[in-house]
């Protein structure tokens, strides 16, 4: 008989989304095997977060992919030719694809995590993409995950030799920033240990002003919780 | 007026199925953006291979990304314990997924080349992959490619802006090896350059055993060639 836990590839990237994400795979009893990836972003602070979220949560094995994704340029989290945009006027409908789009990112990030799981044995890879609160990635949205999905069971041995099918889990898709953030405190997660900023400051202080860091307090606030990083300025 | 031509990125392995595709994608009139990987990979000589074909048939620009896949293992081709299986008895029928199967290889490779297409504004991507003569990898299928181009336009900020469609191009898909050295010795393919071998000695000289330097030789058999390269041992 056979007791082993299920194992599973989790994507986290050191912000909350990712946490609370590594907190849902976790109650569903999968064995986690976390990833990071430094691709040349600026906000460094992510990976050390990662590995903290990581331990916090019990994670099995956590590995950090180092890619040269700046390479290439073209997006502002990678390129320092190109701005962090702050105070976007409407943060919940943008109306172009925004300028921290990171060329293919999701896409080689669940590449990734698709060679790791077919070596772990592992058929279910949880991505914390979420589409309600941030629609402007398209490889944020679910028509993605399902092409990925699809994509994944017709590259990989073990599915094509029938051994199973791979699984690309987005539990938190739907929900909103507080329920994020709400999921995440039941689960466990200590949110000091994330890292949202898109700019943060030589001390790692997050900005409070780019995207990243007003979803995040707005997610706060919904969840009527207190953010317990520390911000450079906040209006909250 | 707008007279430049067009741009693609191709993927380049120093081997002739790549030089033989870029080769194609040159002749159809493409400014061509070759992009080369090393992963660990045993047969490192196809980097070296590879920046030479690059060089020999005019690419625009060439470059080389270093990707750990070796840190997952798994491969014979990464793997220092698996061995490189030689004289497999039925070559053009394996009953199995060989040895050399790299997981999510091409997968990856192809998310890299969407990553560049994206930046540079090319909405073509060639690959070199060939179904008919060694049909063990599932992630050189058509069926795999036709879902990949589909994520691919589900994924990429330009496709879904309504900039343009991404077209994953496998001219070589349907030739028999013998077929690829002929179309390649067309189009100037200088296959002095060129590296196909899994397990080279220490001075780069095939091993004329793998199944990748069995194919090749079949190939230039079939064509009525002589393959210019260096083997150890050769019973051609």
């Amino acid at each position: 008989m056979n007791s082993d836990p299920e194992k599973a590839v989790v994507l986290l990237s050191g912000g909350l989304d990712s946490a609370a994400t590594l907190a849902i795979a976790r109650s569903e009893g999968f064995e986690c095997h976390t990833l990071s990836f430094k691709y040349g972003q600026r906000h460094g602070c992510e990976i050390e977060a990662a590995r903290k979220v990581a331990a916090s949560l019990g994670a099995a094995e956590h590995r950090v992919v180092d890619i040269d994704l700046g390479a290439f340029g073209g997006s502002a989290l990678t390129d320092p030719a190109i701005e962090v945009p702050k105070n976007t006027p409407d943060l919940d409908h943008p109306s172009e694809i925004p300028a921290t789009y990171v060329p293919a990112r999701n896409t080689i990030f669940l590449s990734y995590a698709l060679a790791w799981a077919e070596v772990l044995g592992a058929f279910d890879i949880f991505i914390g993409v979420n589409s309600t609160d941030y629609s402007g990635y398209p490889d944020c949205r679910a028509e993605f995950i399902t092409s990925f999905e699809k994509t994944a069971n017709l590259a990989a041995a073990a599915a094509v030799e029938g051994k199973g099918s791979y699984h690309i889990r987005t539990p938190i898709m739907d929900m909103t920033k507080g329920q994020i953030v709400e999921t995440g405190a039941k689960l466990g997660v200590d949110f000091s240990l994330t890292h949202s900023c898109y700019d943060p400051d030589r001390q790692g202080r997050s900005c409070g002003r780019c995207d990243s860091c007003r979803l995040r307090l707005k997610g706060f606030a919904e969840a009527g919780l207190e953010d317990p990083i520390e911000y450079v300025t906040h209006n909250g």
